[in-house]
């Protein structure tokens, strides 16, 4: 019998993003797809590969029969629902921060180590961090080859990681500046945002964003580290399974919508040609190279946005680093960075269920 | 007597924010500011310290008397006038990228290597680049202390950088893109560029800015690299007299107007603390500290622009790199970036002149 996919958040940013995956596939393996919400939303109706369905309420019975279930939800309804959903059969596939760093719980990129779907004795499978995610694909393809043993990593993440308040936030603020002559004084964004009533304390994010960048993504960890530095980092190693990889981030929120780019400095523990790593690149199916500089061809997120693959460009081999590449890379973070890859693992699940 | 100043290239965008700088000064050590520019300006009144001075068109006589000649002109314009002014006994003190890397000419950030100024057989002083620029007055503290050994940065770059030109158009493209639900799909950002008469071919940057960040400054260079990022490398080894510096830079361009920003991991011989780093930074009165990030205290180039010093926060010990700090830093690059090392470097030399 084919397997039963439900999808929790089905009406969220993240569960809109993956029912237009899952209606865009080729062919889909589910014999029924079951879309899940909070008591709010249920009873809404969606279109689901020509079919319209309608949202049941997420309660313990709703996972009945249910044999992959997608959670697109905050940490701590994942925390309390996967578990439920795991008890009644399904295979819990979690997109929150919930499960990540849980030793019994495998962090999958499924063109990196699909192998360790099998490994899930709490029957959850955890969703790595979108920022991580950005350059897994292209970091996996080249450990393989090249062993990795250290990175360097400098985000440019978009806005549309802080959720649907964080665009909007971004879009009120480049309105407000938009036609005036500001970012050539300190504060005055700060200044002109507070006047079209756009206050800071009402910001997602702890500065503006218009004609700005902030260094600062998630919550304070101590010693000068915030959350989303260390994710990169404790993530890195775990799906790569590098336990000492040694990692440095510095995670900046840009004024983009949507697709996070990252300057990547990666040391191998063998020597690396741009050729050979252009080779591996083109090999792996999810990775487009855009990579001829001398052309103005590189990557840009305005460029990616909406786009299932990694794009990878401005590949070089650092002039003074013995066996080290410098390249860019840009990945849609609401689509690989988050639904796309939920789902594709839910998808190499798929044949071993049902 | 008091020596003589001459700002070549008065008129043009860094010679605005020179004649800015000069204005503000508590004391000037000159006798004489002659303000010279291209015959096209020449004839222009401009007030200087309190006092209408007509600006001189470039030619060779216009340098007679003058102890210190400030460049603030293209590359070309430089390469042919400042041997002109030196022969005619001035120092010529230059901001363009003409003879930053001639062995015959120091390349100078006086809080760094203000020896460096009386070593100048052509007669001639260069001013660095403004992304290396950022981050020197914070790197060269450091060195002195811990001694510098490697350096990975990733550059966020103001489009100021690009001139006049690239500050138009970033407020042009942003006019367009307001209030339009653009940037969550591949190129709708171009298109609707496109559409308000904004085509790519026509902007000083080879893709759009609004909504976007460009992995690209400067010309291409071969081997993947564009030369901003060589500058950074070749210039910050000159200026911390470091020949075997180790150095990658990533430059990517971001829709901020004005003031650069970097995230740096730098490396030393020697054991570093962040409370170390943080009493040689304080000491340093070009540099100033905002750093505590549990409280969102950080710089941003927003709060930045228009200020002399250089900004630093985000300092923290790097997790698996020994004696390694990661941090971020900003520096106006029209004021530290450009005209104020330039007119510093003037001042340096003035007590030895006249």
């Amino acid at each position: 019998m084919a397997p039963v996919l439900a999808l929790v958040g089905a009406t969220g940013a993240v569960g809109t993003v993956m029912i237009d995956i899952i209606n865009h596939r080729e062919t889909v393996p589910w014999g029924e797809i079951r879309l899940i919400a909070s008591a709010r939303s249920a009873g809404k109706k969606l279109t689901v590969r020509g079919e319209e369905l309608t949202v049941i309420e997420l309660t313990a019975e709703a996972f009945d029969g249910v044999d992959v279930a997608m959670f697109d939800v905050p940490d701590e309804i994942s925390a309390e629902w996967a578990p439920v959903a795991a008890a009644r059969g399904a295979v819990a596939v979690d997109n929150s921060g919930a499960f990540r760093m849980d030793d019994q719980v495998p962090l999958v990129v499924p063109e990196v180590n699909a192998d360790k779907v099998g490994e899930r004795p709490r029957g959850i499978i955890a969703n790595p961090n979108c920022t991580t995610l950005s350059m897994m694909a292209a970091l996996g393809a080249l450990h393989r080859e090249f062993e990795l043993k250290e990175l360097v990593v400098a985000s440019y993440q978009a806005v549309s990681g802080a959720g649907k308040e964080g665009v909007d936030r971004l879009y009120a603020e480049l309105e407000a500046v938009a036609g005036k002559p500001v970012g050539v004084s300190a504060g005055d964004v700060r200044a002109t945002l507070e006047s079209a009533g756009l206050s800071i304390s009402d910001s997602p994010f702890p500065a503006p964003l218009a004609y700005n960048v902030v260094p600062s993504a998630g919550s304070y960890k101590g010693d000068g580290w915030y959350s989303e530095e260390l994710k990169v980092r404790n993530e890195s190693r775990k799906i790569l399974g590098i336990p000492d990889l040694k990692v440095s981030a510095t995670c900046v929120r840009v004024p983009v919508v949507t697709t996070h780019s990252l300057a990547v400095h990666a040391t191998f523990a063998r020597e690396v040609t741009v050729e050979e790593a252009h080779k591996v690149l083109e090999a792996q199916p999810t990775i487009v190279l855009v990579d001829d500089p001398e052309n103005n061809v590189f990557p840009t997120p305005g460029d990616v946005v909406g786009e299932d693959p990694t794009y990878v460009g401005r590949v070089r081999q650092a002039l003074d680093f013995p066996n080290t590449l410098d390249f860019f890379v840009c990945g849609d973070n609401l689509r690989k960075g988050a639904a796309l890859n939920t789902y594709e693992i839910a998808e190499t699940l798929a044949p071993q269920l049902g």
